[in-house]
C-alpha cells in the first residue's frame, strides 16, 4: 500500500514538474511556467503566437541565507479565475474590470529544508503580472536581498522609449532608439539633474515602453510597490534580455524582508494595438482595494498657483539674498525682503481672486515658509520646519481670505530630500494645513536624501513616502508628492496619493524645453503607474516675456497645451500660467475652465507612441465629453471617431485648435476656436501643427 | 601716512605671530598656542612645568572647502577671566565653581581670501578645554569635515586605562597597560558586542585615562558633544601621538557643519593627585546653562525593576517563543505567555509592593508591550510601537495600583537600534508616558544603527540622542539612555539626561563577569562626561541560583556593591537585584535604602585609578553622609578620614563591610554591620576583601 502510495506520488511528481500553461481570459496571451534541469524557474510570454518573452529565469538572490535562484521542485500550483468590476475613488472611468486567469505556482529547495515559496502568476486580456511570495516557515523568516534575478528576454532589438536608470531621478528626456542603441547613447541622456545616481551604461528605467519590429507594443513596469525598493532594468545588449536591477541602500543591500512578505508585482502589458496600452488597468488591477473606509474627503483638484513665475525666474522662493540661515535662530522681521519674492500676501490674494473668479478649486503658494534662502544642496539637516511663514505671508488672513472666495488653499512642503526632517515636522505640519485651510500637500524631494547614502527610490524611502501619504490621510490631506518613486497603481490603496512628479514635467521647459514628442510618450511610461501633476497650460510660451534672461520657450503650440488636460490623465490639474496671461487668452482659458477632472469613461481614438495621441473623455456623472489631441514635430491629420457619444443626438463642440499658420516654434500662439455640430456618427478631420494639438468640449 | 600705517600693521604682524601663552588661575597649568612656519597651529601644555602635551597641531580637515589645517596667520587674539559658581539640578555638589582664563586665538588663511577660524582655550585650574569656532564670513558657510586633525602629543609611554576605539559600543572591559601595548592587546581586547565597529588597531576610546611615570595623571575626553560626531583617538604609537579620529557617516563623512558653529570641546583633565581628576568639574562647566525655565519635575530616581531576572536568563522579555512576528497583524491574545514571561501585571504589583514598602521612587518594567520575540539583530524596522502592551500586563491597573502605592512607573523604550522607527512614535510614545504614571524612560539602542549604514555614535544618531532628550522635555520625561552615546556633561544643559549607560554594566556580571577593578576604573573614565545607570545592588552573587544554566558570577563581594552606591555617582541609582534575594538581606539592604541620591558636597578621600576609591558625600540639604570605599583584586585597608563632618560634634555611623573571611570568588557573601562612633577627627582604617568595599551612612 505505502509502496503504491509512494509511485503514485512519483508518478504525480513527474507531472507535477512538467511546465504550466496559463491563459488570459480571451486566450490571446499564453504564459509557460517551467524549471529548468537544474530547478531554476523560467517563464515565457506570448501574444496570438508571437513571442513576448522568452524562456527567462526568475529568483531572488540573497546576502544571509541561501538564495532563492535554483534547485527547486515543484510542490504544488493553484489555477484560479478572476473577474469583478470595482470603482475607483477617482479615475479615468467609473467601472474599472479585473479580470484574469491566476496561477499560484509553489515551489520548494529540497536542500533548504524543503524551504519553499509562490510565484504567483495574474494574465490579464492586456498583460502579465505576476510577484515572489514567501510564505512564513521554520526556515524563512527574515532575509536580505542582494539582488533580483527576474529576467524579460526579449524576441527582438525592439525600439525602446527610454530613460537611463537612475536611483535618484526620472527627470530624463526620453530617448527613442533601438534597444543595441542604448549604450551608445546613454552618455548623451544623462543630463545634470539636482540629485541622480544611474548605474549602468544600459541601465534603464521602468515604465519601459518598447515596440517589436513585428508590431508589438511592449510595456514593462511593476504594480503595487510597498516596502521594497524600486525595480530597474539592467540590458544585456548582446542576448536582449532586461535583467532586474533594484536599488539599493547605503550599505549596498536591496531589501529587507520578514516572511510572509512577497515583492511588487512585475508587469508586462503587450498589444499590438497601442491604444491597449493606455487603456490598460492592469497596474491598477493588481493593488488592493483601498483601505480607507472614508473617502469623501478625496476630491479631484484643479489649481492655480505662485509657482511658474519662480520657475521662470521673474519671482524668488526665497524672501532674501542671504547665503546661511538657520531656523529659529534668524529673525526675518529684521531683514528686507526681496521685491521678487512672490509669496507675500497681497500677490497671493491676487492669485485667489483670479481662482475664485474662474472656479479653481485651490492656490498652491511656494516659498511662503522660512528657509528658502539655502534649501538646496547643503545636505542641511533642518532645512524647514513647514509651519513658519515669511513674515510677509499671512497665514491667518489668507485663509480667512480664501474661505471668503470659497477657494482652498494648497499646501507646499519641499522636504530638501531631509526625510527625516519632514517625519519630524510632520504631524505639526498637517495639523497646521488643518487648522489653515489647506487640505492638500504638493511634497517634493529636491537633492539627496537624508539620511545620507539612501537613494529616493529605495527601500527606506519608499517606506518613507508611504508613511506621508498613510499620516495624510489621518488628517484627511491629499498627497502630491514630487521627484518621490514613481507611482505604481497604489493610488487605488491609497487614494489620497492625487498625484506625482516622477518625471520631467513642465516645468522643463523654462529649463532649455521638453522634446516635441514628450507628451505623446509619457502617457506609455511614466503615466502608466499613475497621474502626474504635469501643470500643463503655459500659453505664454517665450520665458523671456517673463525674465528677458531666460531663453527657453514651450516646446509646444497653445492649443497642445490644452489638449494635454485630456491627453494627461490626472485628478489633479494646473492651470501652470500667470494670471496675467490667461487674462490675455481668456477665450482659450475657456477650456480649461471646463475640463472635467473626475470620468466616467475614456476612450483613447488614436495612439502611436513617440508620435501622437488622440483621447476622448466623458466628465463623471455629466452629459460632457472633452477630446484632446496632440502630435509630436510633425505636423499631422488626427481623425476624432464620436461613436462614443449618445446615438441620434446632435451636440454642440466647441473645437480649440492651431491655426493654420501655427508652428511651435515660429508661431506657437496661434490657435482658433470654432463651434461645431457633431453626432455620433462624426468622423471630425482635424489638423495639428508641429507639436500642435487641439481639444474639444461638448457639453 | 598710509605708508607708515602699513609698517605698523606689519610690525604689529611680527607681534602678533609670536606665540601666545596662557595660564591658569593657580599658575600650575601653562598652555602654549603658535603658528608653525607653514601656519600650522598648535598647541602645548604643562603642569608643574611638567610637560602634559607637546607641541600638538590644531585642524579640520575638510571635504568640499580648503582645509583649515595650514597657510594661517594670526589675525587677533582676546584674553578673559571668568569666575562664576552656579548649582546644578542635581548632581555631586550643590555648587560648581567655574573659573578659567580663556584665550581665542582668531587666526586666517589669506590664500582663502582670509577666511578665519577661532579657537577657544579655557585654562582651568584641573585642566585644559578648546574648540574650533567657525564664525559665519562670506567665504565660510556651509563644509563638510573629513577629519579633526587635532593631536595631543603624549610626553611619554603612559599607563593608560583604554577601550577599543569603535563607533558602536564602549562595553568592553577596560585594558590597563602601558600605550606601547596597545597594539599587541587589541584583538583581545575587542569581545563580541550586539553592535560593534572598530576602526584601527590602535584606536582608543574616550575618556581616556593615563597615568605618566613621573605622575601626571592625564584624562583626554570631549564637553558638549552636540550636532557633531564622536570623537575617538587613534594612537600613534611610534611617536606617542593621540590623533583625533571623528565617528563617520554612512559615506564616511565625519560631520556636516553650518557658519557659525563650533565643535565640541576637546578637554585634558591633569593633575599629580588622581582625586583631582574624580573631582573636575571642567566637563560641566564647558557646557552652557540649562536651556529649561522649569525644572522642578526633576528629581533623582531610586528604583527596583522587573530586569535583572531577565538578565540572568531565569525569566524572559518575550511572551512566547515566536521566532518572527508582525505588529499589528500578531494578535498575542490568541497566542500562549511563557511561564517565564515576566512583565505580568501580578509579577509587576510584587515589584511595587517591593519598592512602595522600602520607599523606593519607582519600578522599571522591560518586556512589557509587543515585539520582543524578534526584536533584535533582524534589521526589523517596525520593531515596537512602545504603547501596546502585552495581554498579561494591564498598563491600566498597574497606574492605578502604582499611584496607590505611592510609586511611579519608569518606562522601558528598547528602540533595537531602529532610531526612525523610535521618532516616528515618539510622541505617542511620551503621551502614553504622561497618561499612565510614568516620568522617566530607560530607553535602549541595541544592535545595529537604522538608518543602515549609521553608527551609533556619528552625528546622525547624536541628533537623534538630543532630539529624544529635548521632546522629553516637553512632556516633563526623565531619560536615561543605554547604548547612546557617551556622555559629554550635556546633562547641564539638558538635566532630564539623568544617566546613561555608555560602558559596561553591571548586566556582564550576568554574562561572564566583569574584572575585579572595573569600578575602580569607570569613574576615571566612563564617569567622566556623566553620570551611569551602572545598576549596583546584586547580592545573589553566584547568578546560578537564578539560572542553573547560567555559571556567571559577580565579580565583587557584596559590601563592595553597596559602596557603589557612593562611588559611582548618579541621580538615578536602581537596586538591581531581586526582591526575594534582598528580603534575605534587609540588614545590608538598609544601606541602599538609606543612602542619598544628591548631594551637597563630595570628598574624594582616596583614589588610584585601577586600585581603589574612597568618597565620602553629604546628602543635599540633609545633615546625613554616606562614605563608599572599594579595591580591585587586591584586599587593600582605606583609611577614612572623617574630617568633612562638623567639627566638635558626634556621630553614629553604620558599617557595613567585608567579613573577615570575604573573598570576591569564594566568599563574597560574608559582611559585617556594625555601629562606630565618629568625630571629624576620626580617621577609620578598614579593611576590604579582595574586589571588596565598605559602605558607611552617617544620619
Amino acid at each position: 500500500m505505502t509502496k503504491l502510495f509512494t509511485s503514485l506520488l512519483l508518478l504525480l511528481g513527474v507531472i507535477l514538474s512538467q511546465a504550466q500553461t496559463l491563459q488570459s481570459p480571451d486566450k490571446n496571451l499564453s504564459m509557460n511556467f517551467s524549471l529548468t534541469q537544474n530547478g531554476v524557474p523560467v517563464y515565457e510570454l506570448t501574444y496570438k503566437n508571437k513571442t513576448v518573452i522568452k524562456s527567462s529565469t526568475l529568483g531572488i538572490e540573497t546576502v544571509d541565507v541561501p538564495s532563492f535562484t535554483e534547485g527547486f521542485s515543484l510542490k504544488d500550483f493553484k489555477n484560479n479565475t478572476f473577474d469583478e468590476t470595482w470603482q475607483p475613488v477617482w479615475g479615468e472611468q467609473k467601472n474599472i474590470r479585473n479580470n484574469y486567469n491566476e496561477l499560484a505556482v509553489t515551489i520548494q529547495q529540497k536542500s533548504v529544508n524543503n524551504r519553499f515559496i509562490t510565484i504567483r502568476f495574474r494574465l490579464f486580456n492586456d498583460g502579465l503580472g505576476f510577484r515572489y511570495e514567501f510564505p512564513e516557515q521554520s526556515n524563512l523568516t527574515y532575509f536580505i536581498i542582494k539582488e533580483e534575478k527576474t529576467q524579460f528576454a526579449l524576441a527582438g532589438n525592439h525600439k525602446a522609449f527610454w530613460l537611463p536608470g537612475d536611483f535618484d531621478t526620472q527627470e530624463y528626456s526620453t530617448v527613442t532608439s533601438k534597444l543595441s542603441e542604448v549604450r551608445s547613447k546613454m552618455d548623451a541622456a544623462v543630463t545634470p539633474n539636482a540629485s541622480q545616481q544611474t548605474f549602468s551604461p544600459t541601465g534603464l528605467q521602468t515604465p519601459l515602453m518598447m515596440k517589436s519590429d513585428d508590431g508589438l507594443y511592449i510595456n514593462i513596469h511593476e504594480a503595487a510597490l510597498i516596502d521594497y525598493s524600486c525595480l530597474s532594468l539592467e540590458l544585456d545588449d548582446d542576448k536582449m534580455i532586461l535583467n532586474a536591477f533594484l536599488t539599493p541602500d547605503a550599505v549596498g543591500n536591496k531589501g529587507y524582508m520578514q516572511a510572509s512578505t512577497q515583492t511588487p508585482w512585475r508587469t508586462i502589458v503587450v498589444s499590438d494595438d497601442a491604444r491597449d496600452i493606455l487603456a490598460s488597468k492592469l497596474i491598477l488591477n493588481l493593488n488592493e482595494p483601498t483601505k480607507y473606509e472614508d473617502v469623501s474627503w478625496i476630491k479631484p483638484v484643479k489649481y492655480v498657483g505662485v509657482w511658474w513665475e519662480m520657475i521662470t525666474g521673474k519671482s524668488s522662493w526665497a524672501y532674501n539674498d542671504l547665503t546661511s540661515v538657520k531656523l529659529g535662530e534668524i529673525d526675518y522681521s529684521k531683514t528686507k525682503a526681496s521685491p521678487k519674492h512672490a509669496a507675500n500676501t497681497n500677490h497671493v490674494k491676487e492669485y485667489i481672486d483670479f481662482a475664485s473668479k474662474h472656479g479653481f478649486d485651490a492656490v498652491l503658494v511656494e516659498g511662503w515658509n522660512e528657509g528658502w534662502e539655502d534649501w538646496f544642496g547643503k545636505s542641511k539637516d533642518y532645512v524647514f520646519d513647514f509651519v513658519t511663514p515669511y513674515p510677509d505671508f499671512d497665514v491667518k488672513g489668507l485663509k480667512e481670505y480664501a474661505a471668503s472666495k470659497n477657494v482652498k488653499m494648497m499646501m507646499h512642503h519641499e522636504t530638501s530630500g531631509s526625510a527625516r526632517n519632514y517625519e519630524r515636522h510632520m504631524d505639526n505640519a498637517y495639523q497646521f494645513m488643518v487648522d489653515n485651510g489647506y487640505n492638500s500637500v504638493k511634497s517634493g524631494y529636491v537633492g539627496d536624501i537624508l539620511p545620507r547614502g539612501e537613494y529616493h527610490y529605495g527601500q527606506w524611502m519608499n517606506n518613507h513616502y508611504l508613511y506621508a501619504i498613510t499620516k495624510a490621510a489621518e488628517y484627511k490631506i491629499m498627497v502630491n508628492a514630487h521627484e518621490a518613486v514613481r507611482p505604481t497603481g497604489l493610488s487605488r490603496t491609497y487614494p489620497n496619493l492625487i498625484g506625482n512628479e516622477s518625471a520631467r514635467g513642465t516645468e522643463y521647459e523654462s529649463f532649455g524645453g521638453n522634446n516635441a514628442d514628450h507628451t505623446t510618450i509619457l502617457p506609455f511610461t511614466r503615466l502608466m503607474g499613475g497621474p502626474m501633476d504635469y501643470t500643463p497650460g503655459i500659453f505664454q510660451t517665450q520665458i523671456k516675456e517673463y525674465n528677458p534672461e531666460n531663453t527657453s520657450f514651450v516646446h509646444t503650440t497653445l492649443a497642445k497645451q490644452l489638449a494635454l488636460y485630456v491627453t494627461m490623465y490626472s485628478p489633479l490639474q494646473m492651470a501652470a500660467d500667470l494670471p496675467e496671461t490667461y487674462n490675455k487668452h481668456l477665450d482659450a482659458f475657456q477650456f480649461i475652465k471646463d475640463v472635467a477632472l473626475d470620468w466616467d469613461d475614456s476612450y483613447i481614438l488614436e495612439a502611436e507612441p513617440g508620435d501622437y495621441i488622440t483621447i476622448a473623455r466623458k466628465a463623471k456623472g455629466k452629459n460632457e465629453w472633452f477630446v484632446g489631441g496632440i502630435t509630436d514635430e510633425n505636423k499631422r491629420m488626427a481623425t476624432v471617431d464620436f461613436s462614443f457619444l449618445p446615438k441620434g443626438k446632435t451636440f454642440e463642440a466647441i473645437v480649440y485648435a492651431d491655426a493654420k499658420d501655427a508652428d511651435y516654434i515660429t508661431n506657437p500662439q496661434a490657435y482658433i476656436i470654432k463651434k461645431i455640430k457633431v453626432t455620433s456618427k462624426t468622423k471630425l478631420k482635424q489638423s495639428m501643427a508641429t507639436s500642435g494639438g487641439f481639444a474639444i468640449s461638448i457639453k
